[in-house]
C-alpha cells in the first residue's frame, strides 16, 4: 500500500512535502524563455525542483489548478510532471479537491489513478457525503492508492462550515473527521494508518493536539507551512513518535530563490536549501 | 451579466439543462468506430446532442469528470466541446466543483473563466469557506460570470455533513445557502436573482418549498432529473413564477437512444424528445 511506502519515505528522507504549484510567474524568465511551449518551461522547471529535492523529502503534491489555469498546455505540463515524478519512483499527492457522488466520482477515479494523470494519492472535498468518497475506494483496495480528505483547513474561512457546532456541541471538522477515520479503519496499512488520510491544518496547537489524538490512525496532509504562516512548532503536534503526517510547502519552496541575487541561476539548489532546512526545523521540534 | 441571459433563455426555452456527462460506453458504437480519437468520437457525439437540443433547452452542464477520465484526449474533447457550445451561443455550466483558496482558487477562476476551458457558470464546493468563493468574484463583477455553489445535493450522503444541525437547531445545507445568498447579494442581476446560484437537489418537496422561500434570490442548478429518482412534481416547487432555476437531466436525455431498437441511428433525435419531454413535464406542473 502506498501509505506504508509513504510512511517508510518520512522516516527516511523527513516531512517535507514539495508542492508543485508552479505559476509561470514563478519561474525565471532565463528558464521561460528557452522553451517555445508553457508546457516545456513548466515541465523543465518542475524537473529541476524534483530533481534537487528528491532525496530530502517524502513526496510530491502537484496542484492541479496551477496547470488548468493554462489549458491544454497547463495540463500536458501536468501529465508530463507525473511521468516525471514516477520515473523517480517519487510518490505523487495529486492535490484536486474533487468532490462528488456516484458514476461522476467513479470517472475522477479512473481520470486520477489511471492513464495520463495517474497519482498515488489524491485530495477530496467531503461537502457532498462519504458516498463521494467511496467510489475511489476499489483504488485503494485494488491498487494500493490513497486519499486525503479536507478534515480542517487552515484558512480563514474554515470557520465558516467546518467551526460550526452541531447539537453535541463538535465542530463539524471534527464530525468529519471521525467519520473519515471510521470508513478508513477498513484500509489500515502495516504502519498502522489508513490509506485515507486527512486534510488538517495545523496553524492552532490545542486543536492540533486534540486532533492527533482522537483521529490517531490517520495520516495527515499539513498545508499552510511558511507562506501560509505555520511554523515547525505548529506542524510538530500533528505529528506521532515522529511520523504520522507530511508537511506541505509549495511557495516557500519554489520562491526560496527571490531572496537571493544569484536565485534565478540557482533556482533548484535554493530549493534545495529550503527544504533542507525545513526538514530540520521539524525534526528539531519533534 | 450571465445570469439575466439564462434568465431570459429559460423564459423562451424551458427549464432543460441537458448534462454532457459524456463517457465513452454511452456512444453508439458506429460513431465511435468512424472517429480515429477519443477526442474526436466524444467532440462529434457532443456536437450531435447540441445540435438537437439546441433550441428546446436552457443550457448545457459539462461534468468535467468525464473528460479528465480519458486524460488529455479527453480534455481536447472537452475544449471542442466548450468551444462549440460558445460559437453556438449556448450557456456553458461547467461542472467542475472546485473548492481551494487564494492563489489556488484564482488559478482555477483563471482556468475556467478564461482560455481554453472558459465557461460562463462554473460550480463549486463550499467546505473551506467563503473565501474559497471570493477568488472568483472578480470575474462575475468584470466579466458577467456566474458560480453556482453546492448547498444541498440530493443524494444519500448528504445527510453525512448537509444535514446536521447546528447548536440553533439549523441544517448546515441551511446556513451555507444564506451564507452565500448572502455574499450574492452583491452580485444581484436585473432579473432579481443572484450571479451566485446554488446547487439544490429537490428531491424532498417540504424541503424544496422552504429553500425555494429562504433562498429567494438563489438561482438553483436542479440535479437528480430522471436517472438520480427526482421528478417533475419534486422540481417545481423549487422553480418560483415558472424561473428561477434549471433542471438538469444527464444520462435521462443521452441515454434515451437505448429504449428504442433504431436508437443507435438517431440517438439525437431520442435525445431531443426526451428533452422535449421533460421541459413538457416541468411546464405542466409550475
Amino acid at each position: 500500500m502506498m501509505i506504508d511506502k509513504l510512511y517508510e519515505v518520512v522516516n527516511k528522507n523527513g516531512h517535507v512535502c514539495v508542492g508543485l504549484d508552479t505559476d509561470l510567474s514563478y519561474i525565471p524568465n532565463k528558464l521561460v524563455k528557452q522553451y517555445n511551449s508553457v508546457s516545456d518551461a513548466i515541465f523543465e522547471y518542475n524537473r529541476k525542483i524534483i530533481d534537487a529535492t528528491l532525496d530530502v523529502s517524502a513526496c510530491f503534491k502537484v496542484q492541479i489548478a496551477y496547470y488548468e489555469a493554462y489549458g491544454l498546455e497547463g495540463m500536458i505540463g501536468y501529465k508530463k510532471t507525473l511521468d516525471y515524478l514516477r520515473h523517480k519512483k517519487a510518490i505523487i499527492i495529486a492535490d484536486i479537491k474533487r468532490g462528488d457522488i456516484s458514476k461522476t466520482a467513479e470517472m475522477y477515479a479512473k481520470g486520477h489513478f489511471e492513464g495520463d494523470f495517474e497519482s498515488d494519492f489524491i485530495t477530496l472535498s467531503p461537502y457532498m457525503g462519504l458516498d463521494s468518497i467511496e467510489p475511489y475506494l476499489s483504488y485503494v483496495k485494488d491498487k494500493g492508492k490513497g486519499l486525503f480528505a479536507l478534515v480542517r483547513t487552515s484558512n480563514e474561512g474554515a470557520k465558516d462550515i467546518q467551526y460550526i457546532k452541531d447539537e453535541n456541541d463538535e465542530r463539524i471538522y471534527n464530525v468529519v473527521g471521525k467519520k473519515i477515520q471510521e470508513l478508513g479503519d477498513r484500509y489500515l496499512g502495516k504502519c498502522g494508518y489508513s490509506a485515507i488520510g486527512g486534510v488538517v491544518g495545523c496553524t492552532h496547537i490545542e486543536e492540533g493536539i486534540q486532533m492527533r489524538d482522537e483521529l490517531s490512525r490517520m495520516f495527515f496532509l499539513i498545508p499552510g507551512y511558511g507562506a501560509q504562516g505555520g511554523g515547525a512548532k505548529d506542524v510538530a503536534v500533528c505529528l506521532k513518535n515522529g511520523n504520522g503526517g507530511v508537511v506541505n510547502s509549495s511557495r516557500g519552496i519554489l520562491l526560496a530563490y527571490k531572496k537571493h541575487e544569484d536565485g534565478e541561476h540557482k533556482f533548484d539548489i535554493y530549493a534545495r536549501e529550503e527544504a533542507l532546512n525545513m526538514r530540520e526545523a521539524i525534526r528539531n521540534v519533534i
